[in-house]
């Protein structure tokens, strides 16, 4: 394809005026969290909308109870892409951990070469305008916007998206496509881009085990009391067996096995299991045996207590026989695990575990279903390979441990299904200070997404 | 004994009198715990001082870094007794639960008899008033105060002690006695007369479990990285077995099994567990099986988790997986258990139990014996006989779930036993609004003093 070679060649050479824009865009001190930089986040979005209107994306922002939601139309025809990005950034504090001004970016070289350094430069705003130069030279050289593009810009993704659910279902005929194209991810290693197809769900509880109406002195009662405390240890402690699998009955209903094909993927990763317990000083995969460390995170189930508290905690000692005990407990789950049916499961499980005398009080939880993408559909073959055409080592189907809520709202609001594709590095310093974007994640995103818009338009 | 038949009637006329000093003592604002009211304390010490000399008593005050101790001597021959008492008292908030104004009394008929309503009624002025007006009638009627007496009266008992171990060695030569007579515990109930004999001692142990270096995320690495959490409820949970037991290896080395004859006595008793129990919403005794819950409490030892904290414990949930995770446990202990055996064999336990990566921090733990008072000594069996004469239902050697220190200071620096003899209800309210003391316990505890004296001096 002679025209994808000039649409790179253009690439390249808009690199200098690229990063003008970026760090123009940069410098505006969008922090959704706190409500002092709210006329810095609608600056974002008109900023980005004269942006895409210049090079002729049909775009306006469309302002919600919150910050405002960014959405342009190439209007093109054929398959229809969404593509999602956040021009939102974290809080800069702690200031002082800063080595210059979070909003003032520079390129600066390092050993392991230049980065585009800034707040938001990584998390998402460096990320998201990789696709919007792709679409620039694109345009440059072909003389049109790529096929039948939709963008949607939101404003709120580091504030918990409070306008997402309700604007995704307002305007749903308008954002619904046959995919949607995720820019918030990052490159298995500086080689090898990724593409997140499974992403574990997650059932939370948050319970209060309570025994005597009062607490009593274990000099008075310690002996015939029942410790309420003592009850919810001995529930948790039994939660998991010897081989780190958990008890719950029918947990693992709807755990699949990975397929071959993901298996030899992830096993010719050679995940550094050493350094990524190292950096934490730990040395010991814990988690269920026979499976390795990266499908633990990617491809099994996990419990985790989250928290626990009960009777005295502060200095010195009480000999106090508590009234309550209270936990905090998450799974983590994947396939097509039931969150409901395990959260009903946890229920009965500390229910029939309870001694005479205790009761438990359970709070509000949560749960969402794992998403699990269709690595066989067409589209993601297609992305797969404009990947591979671009970085040195093939691009790899990876799980991922946690959730990303636009997934789940994409498929379930306007039943689409996400292709998670993103340029961020493990040490880009995300929500962190002195965040960076390598300067490589910036040029060879851009060429990524002229590939994957060459494929997949 | 026509002597004593004569100094208990002089009791009984004596008794409107006494009340009325009561009342005096009462008025004072002796609130030990607050600085603000020192001055108060200060006048409490002279007040029985001036009250103690009034009667021929070689009584001072004396001054510690702290309140004043109240040391006086009648000077006679014969066996020497010290008696306790302590004239510092709770604070009163919260004030606005009192029916009437703490520190100024009234006599006032309730269902249950008529009572004396203070702050300090029953803990420990009206108890200690009952041993002063015992002395003040025998010198009466007899024209001397009864053998060979020491009466020291501590003004920091209610806040924590800090003169006393080093007054008691500083004054040891002075303050040793063959017994001491500590009036500061209760009746069985308003017809059974008590001797504490056995009171447990304790073990505490406070530590922190930690894992990686950092608190983690559960989308990053819930599977292979080690909870903490899990790690301490796991070993806590298996601190009992199913019958109630601790399963410390060595817990039950020293651990007598009572004597028949206390057995009878503590079966008699009728231990109403359905009251105990249901007065804190609990039905069902949950302690070691086989026992008794009176022997659970009195006779046996136990273990209780006083305290656990770890993760997050806010409102809302989470995802940490958290670094640490911390516990308060502690050990009540009965005959020779040992204190620092019981806590070495803790301290592997949990060492012993730790996984990989794991790492645990001790911080201090402290330790004492059980005390077990001597029964068999012919005071004891004196003292019983004397309180059976003057009360309906005869007296009982009693346990005592937890520890009453200056019986273990007596023991460590003085080398001498303790008689615990008092006259409090459980219904007396100490520390608590509305404190009260029986008139009958101030009236027979009087006479049990007087019948106390008369056997053992």
């Amino acid at each position: 394809m002679p025209a994808l070679d000039k649409i790179l060649q253009a690439a390249d050479e808009n690199i200098p005026a690229a990063l003008e824009r970026l760090f123009d865009l940069l410098r505006i001190e969008s922090i959704s969290t706190d409500s002092a930089y709210a006329s810095e986040c609608v600056k974002a979005a008109d900023w980005l909308v004269a942006d895409l209107q210049s090079m002729g994306f049909a775009a306006t922002r469309r302002d919600t109870s919150g910050h405002p939601m960014v959405v342009a139309h190439t209007g093109g025809t054929g398959r229809h892409m969404l593509f999602y990005g956040h021009y939102d950034v974290q809080p800069v504090d702690p200031l002082n951990l800063w080595d210059r001004a979070p909003f003032d970016s520079v390129i600066e070289d390092t050993p392991k070469g230049r980065v585009i350094r800034a707040r938001g430069a990584s998390d998402d705003k460096g990320q998201l305008m990789t696709f919007i130069e792709a679409c620039r030279v694109w345009k440059s050289v072909t003389g049109e916007l790529p096929g039948n593009i939709t963008i949607l810009f939101e404003g709120e993704e580091e504030s918990g998206s409070p306008s997402l659910i309700p604007f995704l279902k307002d305007n749903a005929d308008e954002l619904r496509a046959d995919f949607a194209l995720v820019c918030d991810t990052g490159l298995w290693d500086a080689d090898t881009p990724t593409i997140s197809t499974m992403l574990r769900g997650m059932v939370t509880e948050d319970f209060t085990i309570t025994a005597a109406n009062k607490d009593l002195h274990s000099g008075a009662y310690g002996g015939p009391a029942i410790n309420p405390i003592r009850v919810l240890t001995r529930i948790l402690g039994t939660l998991h067996d010897d081989q780190g699998r958990v008890t719950l009955p029918g947990f693992y209903e709807g755990v699949p096995d990975i397929s071959a094909d993901i298996k030899a993927q992830w096993d010719a990763l050679n995940f550094d299991v050493e350094t990524f317990l190292g950096e934490v000083d730990l040395t010991t995969p814990a988690g269920e045996q026979g499976y390795t460390p990266l499908e633990q995170i990617w491809a099994r189930p996990s419990c985790d207590i989250n928290g626990i508290w009960g009777g005295y905690t502060g200095e010195g000692f009480k000999t106090v026989l508590p009234s309550q005990a209270s936990a905090k407990v998450s799974f983590r789950l994947v396939g097509d695990q039931d969150p409901v049916a395990i959260d009903v499961a946890f229920r009965k499980y500390i229910t029939d575990n309870l001694p005479l005398d205790c009761r438990v009080d359970f709070r509000e939880s949560d749960g969402a279903r794992a998403t699990n993408l269709p690595v066989d559909a067409p589209e993601f073959t297609q992305a797969r390979q404009a990947l591979n055409d671009e970085w040195p080592n093939p691009a790899i189907f990876a799980g991922c441990g946690g959730s990303i809520p636009i997934v789940g709202h994409f498929q379930s609001i306007l039943g689409m299904d996400s292709i998670l594709i993103g340029f961020a590095l493990d040490d880009d310093q995300i929500h962190s200070p002195n965040e960076k974007y390598a300067l490589r994640s910036f040029e060879k995103g851009i060429r990524s997404w002229i590939r994957v818009l060459g494929a997949l338009t």
